[in-house]
């Protein structure tokens, strides 16, 4: 076959998380039986996502403005700060509608065995940001994980000096969970950080 | 959040077989983490698909030129005709490489239950094409579903008149395929088309 540039799509669509050659092949033919409502906008949209999307340089967010629309909402509270690993746990709190302090991410967690240590990450960036005083509270909102707690705990000592206050997400049963398919870590979490009814 | 080129690019994505909102986002953050390498070659891929892939007005392949390369490779055989339902059932039988004839992309089967009928499908122009009386054997290779039988039983009367030779594709046992894991429909026609071991 010739088809180079159907060809060369379905190569590239078949990088992306998820789609293997197979879904990629779909997934093209299906771009290409929509070509004015799907694939011409994906294309453009593509397009400007390359040209505009900037990383913050305050907080890391992407966002097509630099700094990105949480860190210039003068809405938000400048004194809390919750520090995440990834653009995707900060995309998930902000869905939440939980929070609306600052961000800061860190670009990852730190990890002996795939050689990542604190150069690697934001974090001279965070410890000064925290170091300016503005800061009352930092959350170390990591993943649970054993790299994430390991993370954790490496922040809580560097930012010790600055004199705000360091605190962590709590563990315990999941809102829907049933305990039956929990494991024994967050049931013990659980147990230990239980609260009053009242 | 303002991130309109984001959210735009995840909306888009989350229209593709197989990627739903949770994978798009992810699909989004990896594309913005390899904007040089991935991104914006995709998005010019994309563009140029969308401006350049044609349907091919002999066979009904996908391809950048019209007649596609299929049908315009004189070295293929052109008295042999394999009527496809769909260009990705196309795009199969050519990666086995096991066949050297031209091809015929219906757009679909017979349907009752959908409402498709001959004359939304792209029957005609076959009907025509092996009326010519170059076509010496006609290959039916539709699915072994109740609807692709049915479609090839329609179109073995629709193309008795002509002369060619109507034939489709054997049933049996899948290569590498466990007689245990089979159905009994498959089991008993690999049982009626036994061949000699000579």
């Amino acid at each position: 076959m010739s088809q180079s540039d159907i060809d060369h799509l379905i190569q590239l669509l078949s990088k992306l998380p998820g789609l293997g050659p197979r879904s990629a092949r779909r997934a093209t033919l299906y771009l290409i039986s929509r070509r004015e409502s799907l694939l011409a906008p994906l294309a453009k949209a593509m397009a400007e996502a390359a040209a505009n999307v900037k990383v913050c340089g305050q907080c890391g967010n992407l966002d097509t403005t630099d700094p990105c629309a949480i860190c210039a909402d003068m809405k938000r509270d400048p004194s809390i700060l919750c520090v995440v690993e990834d653009v995707s746990d900060l995309w998930a709190l902000e869905r939440s509608e939980a929070f609306t302090g600052q961000y800061h991410v860190l670009g990852g967690t730190l990890s002996a065995l795939d050689g990542i240590g604190p150069d690697e990450l934001n974090i001279e960036p965070l410890v000064q940001r925290v170091n300016t005083g503005v800061i009352k509270e930092v959350i170390l909102a990591l993943n649970a994980t054993v790299d994430g707690q390991t993370t954790s705990h490496y922040l809580s000592d560097r930012l010790s000096e600055a004199g705000a206050q360091i605190t962590r997400l709590a563990h315990g049963v999941p809102v829907g969970g049933e305990l039956d398919y929990l494991d024994d870590g967050t049931l013990s979490a659980a147990l230990k950080s239980r609260r009053s009814m009242s």
